[in-house]
């Protein structure tokens, strides 16, 4: 019963959407969830307090990141993470994978680990399945990763030997795993190759772990290719444990990645582009430099409860925005992060209302007007 | 009774030193005051939620900033400063005055006003005593300044002809403002010349104004020459009216000039050290950008009750500055600003409870000791 402190309860199905509730040391997570990303332990220019108020629940920090700055060994001395960020909800944290791969310039791949340089100081470090599981321990969030290996989609040679590699680990993670206030996720890869897919959808779900990862998608291969994934792997994974699909955050890779399955979601998409001027809006992606907004004294969406969309007009960011201030990225991502976590509320009661594939049609129709007008 | 919104009940005095309450139709300022400046329609960095927790009653916003961008209309029709950035409580704006003379480049003065050039794109513009209150007539803030001419301090035929200017264009301010909601202050100016202070401070007494700004004032002066002028003006000045420091703002600056018989203080310093790191504390400020705070797991200042001192630890903070994040300009802002109205409370209270010459030269010597041990 080494998970015994996580639970999932799939309240409601309809076709392959999901509605549950995954518990937690940290508390409940009403699934599908979006996770904004804190990546070095702060969710980028807003507060635990302003995050709280946007009804996040689940918030992801990356081992890479924290790991070389400022180290494990000083959020351990405060606590852990929770205690260092304070976020007091379910956090997330990744293997530190992902980044060795994608922002460090060298890297020198093994059986058993990693060796690469910091993208910080060029020093050189290692992970391996142990470090990463005993520095996330003393990271210390609710649900860590197993170390795994992200190949590039369309590689099948590369993806044949990183997902060898990444099943490999995954027993390795188990065995070095000590807290029992943690839970491991292993991770699904593959590539785009639907076989590699399949046979490693079943080898994870071999092993009895809370919850599984869908790693190496939204990493360049195309919408359809994604799908396609999402879709293989389906059918062959335990429904009665959460599926995480790794890195997305669109608006409309959200409710496509619930309509294949998925129940957790994390992206640093709301925040980086809230830092370049663009914002959610029911009706698509708007850019609030544009100058159309000059005088425009609507909220950014008007059905939006967010606390900036409750108090700000588009004229009045638009002029931060202008003006170079730090509000602008501030208010952006408070808007950003919440219409993400109340787009999952709303999808998740459709799914418990059964109506759900009727809202991901209604849904994606008008976020994607603007834009199909735009490509024809 | 133009200005019957607006009344001063000067509840204490001890020696020089008063605590008072201003009313305005924004509600009631408690003086002494500190008044975080939004130069561009914005406390930078901080959201005015997060400002009214630090318990900040009065701000300042720049006329100059914000006729040049995104103008004055703008502003008015969002119903004005307090609906278009979303403060609910008092507000003070400056004339333009100052920025004409410290930020334009190029400029010509005449008896009737001022030609500039915008330092955003180096248009021309034009301010006169009646544009200047035309323009905080639109801006709306509860409190709105005389045109005036500030003189580098220490030139005495330059302050002798900027004195007379600003004299006579008080008298055009007056005859031009029309709104019976905003409070029109006169300014004291005369540079660092105790017969033109005098002068000005009897002149500018002579209007039954609401209240008396004191500018031309740590511009480029000693702390000596600043406290000799405000104790030349103190006598001459009504007691029954708020008297206005204009831009002055440490923490020493403060006491002293409430020593001095100043009730309104504003300046940028505590969120501008806040974006290079610096923070008050009792024992005077400190960078946290210092390696020695690196594993510190104390609160910037155990006895401040702010959300940064209440929340975070100074490694947490000192991490966020090193991994560039912005939220690090937000927390010490936040500290920096309540730091300041905790230290008006606290100065008032010490008047009401005839205790302030002690608390003063207790504060005083607990703030700067270690400055005074590193000049030793």
């Amino acid at each position: 019963m080494e998970h015994s402190q996580f639970t999932f309860n799939l309240l409601k199905e309809q076709v392959s959407a999901r509605a549950g509730v995954f518990s937690t040391p940290h508390g409940f997570i009403e699934t599908p969830v979006f996770a904004p990303v804190g990546t070095q332990a702060t969710v980028k220019a807003v507060t635990p307090a302003q995050l709280e108020e946007t009804g996040a629940t689940l918030v992801l920090a990356n081992t890479y990141h924290l790991y070389l700055r400022p180290g494990a060994d000083l959020v351990a001395a405060h606590g852990g993470l929770h205690q260092f960020m304070q976020w007091h909800k379910p956090m997330l944290t990744d293997s530190g994978g992902f980044q060795v791969f994608s922002l460090s310039d060298t890297r020198r791949v093994d059986e058993d680990g990693v060796t690469f340089k910091s993208h910080i100081d060029g020093s050189t470090h290692r992970f391996t399945p142990e470090s990463s599981i005993g520095i996330q321990e003393k990271l210390g969030a609710d649900i860590i990763m197993a170390f795994d290996e992200c190949a590039v989609p369309d590689d099948l040679a590369y993806n044949r030997a990183a997902m060898a590699r990444t099943h490999a680990w995954l027993e390795r993670c188990v065995k070095a795993k000590k807290r029992p206030d943690q839970a491991l996720f292993g991770i699904v890869q593959g590539g785009v190759f639907p076989d590699l897919r399949r046979e490693s959808a079943r080898f994870v779900a071999s092993f009895d772990l809370p919850g599984i990862a869908i790693g190496g998608l939204s990493v360049g291969e195309t919408k359809e290719q994604m799908h396609a994934m999402l879709e293989v792997i389906d059918p062959l994974l335990p429904r009665d444990k959460p599926r995480y699909l790794m890195g997305v955050g669109s608006p409309e890779d959200l409710i496509n990645g619930i309509l294949r399955g998925v129940d957790i979601f994390d992206c640093v998409l709301p925040t980086r582009l809230a830092r370049h001027q663009a914002a959610f809006t029911l009706n698509g992606r708007v850019n609030l430099m544009n100058s159309g907004f000059s005088r425009d004294l609507r909220p950014i969406e008007e059905t939006c409860q967010c606390y900036t969309c409750r108090t700000f007009t588009r004229a009045y960011l638009r002029h931060l925005i202008v003006a170079k201030e730090m509000l602008a990225a501030t208010l952006i991502s408070i808007h950003n992060i919440q219409f993400l976590v109340d787009l999952m509320k709303q999808a998740r009661q459709a799914i418990l209302d059964s109506t759900f594939p009727q809202f991901a049609a209604a849904f994606l129709e008008a976020y994607t007007a603007q834009q199909r007008k735009e490509n024809a």
